[in-house]
């Protein structure tokens, strides 16, 4: 029994973080199949380190294990967690980073890993994610037991992404959470929060981010004209800000953690004045 | 049958794309075996990506499956193609970034991939390298018959690297093609466009780049003296221009897209003047 | 027999580099596994890649072959060496970018490469990763000899790195040896050049660092209060200068290279005067 193991870290590429994670890894169990995800979650960022499993985890096969390292707590009492879905196996520090894994899946179990038998030795404060987390995931990778790493505990750390506020009939806001490769900027707001926006006869609308006031929403970023910033439903499922071959965050001069704001209908005299 | 299946993409290491992209390839084939060629391919940058591909494809394994997604029409009429030489396959947009494949294979098949039951359903039309292209390299890594993926087609979009001009019989004038991770500036400047100039017994020239005039051609960079900047044969089969062990693109103000001018023949006085 | 393959090189990942090192890799053995440590060792930097690969291949299985690539000699008369540990191999250019393996394996055999039989033919000056180093990893990989590519040889390169000085009895002066991805700043102070730092009871002390003066010491970065910047033992061995999810680097003002002081002892009159 081979499991694939994918890693999802703030470790970067340029030292040799990943490198001994991996080592550890194929130590334990030679023939494993590792495959990255990212190593650039923002350093010490959950919540980016959250959005980005939660996008890429339920495309692998059942059964893969995939290990999510953003752990600015490591060496406090933060806990090392085994999580069991149906499908999948985490093992991450408690720390919110599988928020929206919890979210997405109706039925987990949540394990403490304390079986410190299979730990490297001796564990450091600084890096648990080869001591712990890359040990753990090999001998998981190799199909040992699951209560094997420890007991089923609650109280699991969980968050949620900040919700896109609705101010009155007429007006969302939210807030950026995160630029992507793209200079796209995601947004909290989905077709839920504002089903009018995405509708195919879409009424008159204003979306107001950094220094831009944009009115057109785009099926595809081609479909955007030279130097147009307008708004789209990405992949990740959010209102995206993008521009066809241009790099919207720059365009609209605005960020992660930016305000943006919705508003429905054509823009008033009053409004305008 | 397991073909190997090399990445080749604009969608960075930061985000989840190439991570939710090996996913979808894993879900179809366990078994396979994906290396990246490059996953920071500057973003809308078919050139850039069309170098990339180029430069690396040729040293793989016959049967290897290149997936190419520098992609900015994504959801837009190109064509998702299927494109078989005597050697490799590649799936990859019809928007030229095959261009140089093209140029350096003899004999080509291309095929306008169609075959929709391949695709991750629904098929979003803004990460299609997730919805078409993963997908489609997972039934190919299988052993899927090409046929099965869509019908020959003809009319597929290629275009040339700027090439440079024989201004006159002593002047050739040229454009960086890219930078390197080292600072080195790839020109479009062959052994074909200038023979002389790679001589053994080159005669005296100067290459005007940025604010620098180059005198000197090198064999291998640690040939440079500190502080130099020079031509050289680079690897790609270009004129580069390099220093040793520095950035030459900051020494001498250059960048992807400078114009570069090579001059045969010592400096006159009038020319000084 | 399959030796799994590691890359440290500072090729970056946005060129075709690693590519097409990668691909002449699985041509020459279709069944190798390749995994990264780092593609993003700083440029010409041999005492960075000799610091990433130290901290690295230890945790890797026996028989691992480590290519080890930051070669600003290229095409120079520079060797291409094979070392042998009881455990490892290591392929790498002769310009002590294995100088920390040296230091702490005690057996060492180290050969010249010159059985050009094995290289990519014909051999380009400036991309021996691919011509050379990657194709003598290929045959490594399949099992060939080790005596096949070469004899025996001495006098290899070797640096130490920079040591810390004892001022005097009460003072240690040391270097920022690199500043890693979170902004760490990795020194090169030990535990056995000043032991008294690291103790559980260390006497009052002052590391003086960029405009910093640092006066705790802490065991988990986690420890850390809000905008502080303290030293703590970092995983690699060393005195680290760190922040709690902020970027020491940025904090203190200072990079790769900048002094740092360690003064034991409560800071006197006559010092603050």
């Amino acid at each position: 029994m081979q499991r694939l193991v994918t890693l999802t870290t703030d470790f970067g590429t340029s030292d040799h973080y990943v490198g001994a994670m991996k080592g550890v890894i194929c130590s334990i169990n030679p023939e494993v199949r590792i495959v990255d995800i990212s190593n650039a979650v923002q350093s010490f960022d959950v919540l980016d380190g959250a959005l980005t499993i939660v996008q890429a985890y339920p495309y692998f096969p059942p059964d893969t294990l995939h290990v999510v390292v953003v752990d600015p707590g490591v060496g406090s009492t933060r806990r090392p967690l085994l999580v069991e879905t149906g499908k999948y196996l985490f093992v991450a520090p408690d720390n919110g980073v599988l928020s929206f894994v919890y979210e997405r899946e109706e039925r987990i179990t949540v394990r403490h890993i304390t079986a410190e038998h299979y730990f490297l030795q001796p564990v450091s404060q600084t890096f648990q994610g080869r001591d712990i987390f890359a040990a753990v995931a090999g001998w998981l990778s190799k199909g040992v037991e699951l209560s094997k790493f420890g007991d089923v505990v609650t109280g699991h750390v969980r968050f949620a992404a900040p919700k896109p506020k609705r101010i009155n009939e007429k007006t969302v806001k939210g807030v950026v959470l995160k630029v992507d490769k793209f200079g796209n900027l995601i947004t909290n707001i989905t077709p839920k929060d504002l089903p009018e926006l995405f509708a195919e006869d879409a009424p008159d609308f204003r979306i107001l981010i950094g220094k831009a006031e944009i009115t057109r929403m785009r099926k595809a970023y081609a479909q955007g004209t030279p130097g147009e910033v307008f708004g789209i439903l990405g992949s990740m499922g959010y209102l995206e800000i993008a521009a066809n071959r241009g790099v919207a965050a720059r365009l609209v001069g605005a960020e992660k953690g930016s305000d943006v704001g919705v508003v429905l209908g054509a823009a008033t005299l009053v409004e305008k004045a």
